[in-house]
């Protein structure tokens, strides 16, 4: 199934998730999403994995072949399961967690594998064990960060004047490509669609997407109405890049602002607001700290510079202003007023205090953080300026 | 919600999918995923599309702010939809379908805003419904069509000697995205992702994969474990490029090879036998006849060539030769041996017979076809043999 050196981690991993299941009514859970199977199996297949109580994951496995392992189990179709964990000599579960975020008919299959089993919801087991980074998952983040923040340090060398805004992020596109990125953008649920990230440029900041975003976009297609528009990127106007940073199955995240000729007072005020935003964020993210504290902090700053009409949004605004990041690029915590979560050590959070400014664009930065005992640490590290664009 | 060109069709489909109704249990459907939200109402939203048994759509909309229209409903959460709907005038359906592929927790959501209202498979019901295209539709995919063979016509100009899968890839992906594609790969269901599409070349197709694809490839990482590895493009190999064809919310799908140097005559004659199969099928694949007769008629051919060895794939084979296309990739119907799906009128398939010769490499072609009383018609259009690279 996965290297030996990958061993300890997915022992790890394993223990994490049991340690979550005492804390549930659960005695196993059942694994079915490709984020969660990546996640316990350290690989994407099709398939199953299902962790029981005590002892080691056991992988059901349909494709691809060749997936070897004492606990691999190659099977045509779920049913199959019980019966191979009988003759494992693991006893049928009192009460299996299986995935809320799976299809509703996949759901119902796997319910129905184990009939007379109550079934709770492992979507949420999963979701806490996952917001809380191993040191190898860390590494993992880091690496991504470093290659997110190298191509973003090129962005101003594939800029060309009369570019649009969809022809420079298709220049960033390839960059990242080349720098290594995966491409896909994981998102958990089915409802957000967005293709590597977006590149947003003057108004379009301001036009109003199907989802819980700051900066939107109408996009080039009511088949996926956000992101770029095919504007001409012009003086005056800022040039945000919020691009993905998949580069090892970890995504970071990250923003940074650009600028054709000189922008307006208000824009600098507002992108400078953001940064302190950052600054005082990151000193009160500790561990024990209530998320919903932070995105109050963050609205407070907001209002106390006079901003808040262009904070999150003008037109249609988001609700949060910060975000668990990791397999998946919407995890928890979320930092958002009515978050019930505390921090913990090892989450890794995207805050992103952004401003849309009408006739000018969005500004504000975006950084991929570690939650330390000493405060946010940022993993994305480029400068924070403005930069201009020729 | 749409504009006043686009009602007619948005009337239409509604049309199409009451009479769907009519042959199912149900009196209404409440659609939810971006797809199935997109053939209701001609863009993607955060929100539901109710279609009663008769009269037109009502969208209930959390976002975006701003759109109009008689039957347009704001609403903070779906509890909010019953009421809106008595207000109406529609009355409380006595069987709701809902969508089997939604994730199980918006489905069980959605199935307590009807307490009491008998619930039935959604997801099949709009399988059926959008297999058959309008001539909107078609014109959509046409449109596609014709932009993804004119992407394909120029991949030779971007191949330099030297050049590894990945990086021949990324100069695709480039092309495909300044000729309109909007990079997102729309799949039905979660289990399969893939990134744009692949290009693979030599043994790298032999690599099973998680998925049901001839053509494998192993990845670059064990997160999304399908297609370019970082191969060297060298002689005596194929290149199999098997990009998405998203131009206009409908996609094409389309495969094409390209060979460095001289190919075996193995390599060749299975070439020459996919496009065999490809005119056997397309002749014989007119309305009324069995998709799962067409999947049989391919493998024939490929067993009378003596070739079946490395049909749909050597180490690991796939259990099709086509598949439905539209707003998502593996539409209905499949063209399998177990289908028992009859060919209509306006269905568009995409046929994909290919071989994967060891040593060599993968060998085929894919095209997109609208079924019609005379037969098959392709729409994605370019030259298919295999095409020398240098």
């Amino acid at each position: 199934m996965y290297s030996s050196s990958f061993r300890p981690e997915a022992l790890l991993r394993c223990e994490k998730i049991q340690s979550a299941l005492r804390t549930s009514h659960a005695d196993s859970i059942l694994l079915n999403t490709n984020a969660n199977l990546y996640y316990a199996s350290g690989r994407v297949f099709s398939g199953y994995v299902y962790v029981p109580a005590e002892g080691e994951p056991h992988y059901f496995v349909r494709r691809p072949v060749g997936l070897k392992g004492d606990t691999v189990h190659y099977i045509h179709k779920p049913e199959q399961i019980p019966a191979l964990l009988a003759e494992a000599g693991l006893p049928i579960p009192r009460c299996v967690a299986l995935e809320w975020d799976a299809s509703h008919g996949d759901f119902t299959r796997l319910a129905a594998v184990f009939p007379d089993v109550e079934v709770v919801n492992g979507s949420a087991v999963m979701r806490a064990v996952r917001s809380v980074k191993t040191n190898y998952e860390l590494a993992l983040m880091q690496e991504s960060a470093v290659k997110h923040a190298e191509v973003y340090r090129r962005i101003e060398s594939v800029f060309r004047e009369g570019m649009t805004d969809i022809e420079l992020q298709i220049e960033i596109e390839r960059l990242l490509r080349l720098h290594g990125n995966l491409g896909l953008f994981r998102i958990n649920g089915q409802s957000m669609e967005i293709f590597m990230g977006n590149v947003i440029c003057g108004d379009n900041a301001d036009s109003p997407t199907p989802y819980d975003f700051a900066m939107g976009g109408a996009g080039l297609s009511c088949s996926i109405p956000v992101g770029a528009n095919g504007s001409l990127i012009r003086p005056g106007m800022t040039v945000m890049v919020d691009m993905c940073g998949n580069f090892t199955g970890y995504m970071t995240d990250m923003t940074r602002v650009y600028s054709v000729g000189e922008l307006s007072a208000e824009a600098a005020r507002a992108h400078a607001c953001s940064i302190e935003i950052h600054r005082a964020v990151a000193r009160m993210g500790r561990p024990g700290v209530a998320a919903a504290d932070l995105y109050r902090l963050a609205v407070q700053i907001a209002q106390d510079a006079g901003l808040d009409d262009y904070f999150m949004g003008h037109t249609q605004k988001a609700g949060f202003v910060g975000h668990g990041v990791g397999i998946e690029v919407n995890e928890a915590p979320v930092l958002a007023p009515r978050s019930k979560e505390l921090l913990v050590e090892n989450q890794v959070i995207a805050l992103e205090p952004k401003f849309v400014i009408p006739h000018v664009g969005a500004v504000g930065i975006e950084d991929t953080y570690v939650v330390t005992p000493e405060g946010m640490k940022a993993i994305t590290s480029a400068p924070i300026e403005i930069l201009p664009l020729q």
